[in-house]
């Protein structure tokens, strides 16, 4: 069986979950804090060099980073990645755009305000992040105010990614409902089948102690 | 033909041109200067809604976003990205690091230090973008200093879209002395038959008034 290694209330880590579950892989977890420090011990960065969850070992023993890559390894073949071209290529566009433009600032404002608790000691970092994550709410809002996915070809890894932190955006300080096409695309990517929220900051591990 | 909307000395910009070079697709070239604000116009935006540069418009009237996804519509088919199964996933996980741990840090550096010329001005960001920019280079240099290539399948995208601003680090104020298996490997990459070293900062626009 695969293992993931992982923190339950990090959407990056979500997105695996996600996956193995829509997909029916079955999977071991194991808790990882990167707030306290878990990713920089020597045993995982043998595992992953660059010190970050999620880490996805197989049953071959070979560990897969990068929550994205995890993503489109998992689902190529399934629905929820489309055929090479075009099509793809749309997919893709997204995951790169959450790496870049989007998680950066909606899941670091969210660590910031509702993890670290720092939005004071941290003022102007929580505003830049605000500002630009605004900028990539509205990008998404574009598309999805006319559309019910990311993408023509019904969900895909796209939404499950961006999904991943944009379902707490309000816990780093994001009013959804300035973004309404955005907020329903929320419930529905949340309701499909199989699919569990992301838990809400200050509730008990949902995993246990991992 | 294709047309690629791209700024001549943007690594994000030469990782598109390297992969059509490197697969002999031709294409038309058109200046964008984002420092400039030319990626903030109306006719821009309806391209690309998040404002960045390269866009590569399609045959068909698509445009196609996003550095990482581009080099991987083109590369789909090719040697430079592998079938389905580990093999990709190792080429993903280095785009995905490349966007999130690499370029936001040494493309970041060497924008403020060589074009907007802030380094004093934002010396406080630059020192962050130098701290986690030789993280970035560590991670590379953990794997290159014993392979030619950052996966075990020969040159790919991820050798293509990693060396992007690896070799423009110093204009970011790295010295790449310090990671010489890095330092080795950007030169097999830009030695690869048809491949064009990005612009150094200062010389003329090598590619004309666009």
């Amino acid at each position: 069986m695969i293992t993931v290694y992982g923190y339950p209330y990090s959407g990056n880590c979500w997105k695996v979950t996600t996956i193995l579950d829509l997909t029916g892989v079955l999977y071991r977890w194991v808790d990882v804090d990167s707030n306290a420090g878990e990713t920089r011990t020597e045993a995982f960065l043998a595992m992953n060099p660059n010190g970050k969850v999620p880490v996805v070992v197989l049953e071959g023993g070979e560990a897969v980073t990068e929550s994205c890559a995890i993503l489109c390894h998992f689902a190529e073949g399934t629905r929820f990645m489309p055929p090479p071209g075009l099509a793809r290529t749309r997919v893709l566009e997204w995951l790169f755009f959450e790496q870049y433009s989007h998680e950066p600032y909606i899941a670091v404002a969210r660590n910031i305000v509702s993890y670290l608790k720092q939005s004071e000691a941290q003022a102007a970092r929580v505003a830049e992040c605000q500002r630009r994550g605004a900028l990539a709410l509205d990008v998404m809002e574009q598309r999805l105010a006319g559309h019910d996915w990311l993408t023509d070809f019904g969900p895909t890894v796209a939404d499950i990614a961006l999904c991943g932190y944009t379902q707490a955006a309000d816990e780093g300080g994001f009013d959804l409902a300035r973004w309404p096409g955005t907020r329903e695309w929320v419930g529905r990517v949340l309701g499909l089948p199989g699919v569990t929220a992301l838990p809400r900051a200050g509730i008990a591990n949902p995993r246990g102690a991992g």
